[in-house]
């Protein structure tokens, strides 16, 4: 099966966590939007899917994913259908749905990071609330970055199978997910980080052993891996990092 | 199977989305922090989930569902799990890729709406960003609202099964979230939304025909269905209503 990844072609964003996932499992997929609009992809392809009246089943943002005739949307969506596929998901049931849920928890706090930098409107350049942004980092900081780093940590904490993972005792896309997130709050909060980071030894190993994947590190290594850049989730402002005082 | 539910005991909030579901399909529950702690219920039942490190895998926030043995967290992946096990989800594995993935973006738009009160921070009280709240709410109705609104009346002007349901020919959960989501709306934004339903008669008619099905009915006259308040995610703040221009 040739997967057709449909998601901005310039920044990681949501869609950086479905590349992981296919990466790692070295599936065969094409980046719909970063290749050439003459051969029928790039940006027409993906824009067709979400402005077209014919399609019967439209996204409502990317990324989506074409898998045959199928198309699957919303980013921890696309990662619970493709999981099993990409044997990158347990296999029990109970298994799944903790993935799933861990998924939508990561989700959550993404949009919480990217709001930091827009909490006033998507619309809006970041310029035109950057007060406001200034707040709701300084906030972000103190009271949301700890709680759910200090939630994952505790899962990894309580994984009864202790190979560092956090379902079970095998890599599943949910720890492609943490090594993102990590990776991207390096990026954006790097004073934040650097001084709470020492207190989450399990999602700094995690990170660490994802990133040495043979698969992982020959993406991050290749033009594929798209560089952070402030028109992404993560964006290094550091009058937002700087405005934190951490616990 | 005897379900519990686990939310917040004097809100609507998440766990609504939770209670349709099971109230619709007439289904053995118990709303477990709405019940006497003297039973070994109420809060400290919820709390205990929470905060005990001896739970295995903790979810991060209510709504959860007990199933058993299993604790199923995230409010979009208790309704993927309870969906099939009360009749109230697709067969097909499209369809049910479909039916979640509508649900994630019910879960998106609900985000919206809530920090359209609550911009800066949760940890704050609304009167503390009541300025950001203003441009924010102001956003919302002028980009956001009709944005989702027309996405989701567009799903069900294309959906070839013509019975007025969001998936397929039968009512699924998704149709009961998206009652709850109109209902909210017009509570929270009432002027808003009278000079914007017009356009949207199918979600207008899904809204009606849920409110009219016997057990949905039944459970909305109830003591069990809660008021909505300014507790809640939808709150209705004239100051963000009137702050509203409409397109």
């Amino acid at each position: 099966m040739r997967y057709e990844l449909y998601y901005w072609p310039e920044i990681q964003g949501r869609g950086e966590f479905v590349r992981l996932a296919l990466e790692e499992a070295a599936a065969d997929y094409l980046d719909v939007a970063r290749m050439p609009a003459r051969r029928g992809m790039g940006m027409p392809a993906l824009l067709r899917f979400l402005e077209s009246r014919r399609v019967e089943r439209p996204p409502f943002a990317p990324p989506f994913l074409k898998a045959g005739r199928l198309v699957v949307g919303q980013t921890a969506n696309i990662l619970l259908f493709l999981g099993p596929r990409l044997g990158l998901a347990p296999l029990a049931e109970a298994d799944r749905v903790w993935a799933h849920q861990l998924e939508l928890t990561i989700a959550d706090f993404v949009s919480e990071i990217h709001d930091t930098h827009h909490p006033v409107a998507v619309s809006l350049h970041y310029e035109q609330q950057k007060r406001e942004a200034k707040r709701r980092a300084s906030d972000f900081v103190q009271s949301r970055l700890c709680k759910f780093l200090d939630y994952f940590e505790g899962v990894l904490e309580r994984n009864p199978r202790r190979g560092g993972w956090m379902v079970g005792g095998r890599i599943s896309y949910v720890d492609l997910s943490i090594f993102q997130v990590m990776a991207g709050l390096r990026y954006a909060f790097p004073r934040a980080m650097s001084q709470v980071e020492a207190g989450y030894p399990r999602l700094h190993a995690l990170h660490a052993s994802v990133a040495a994947r043979r698969n992982v590190a020959a993406y991050l290594a290749s033009p594929r891996r798209l560089p952070f850049s402030e028109a992404d989730i993560w964006r290094n402002y550091p009058e937002l990092d700087a405005a934190a005082r951490v616990r």
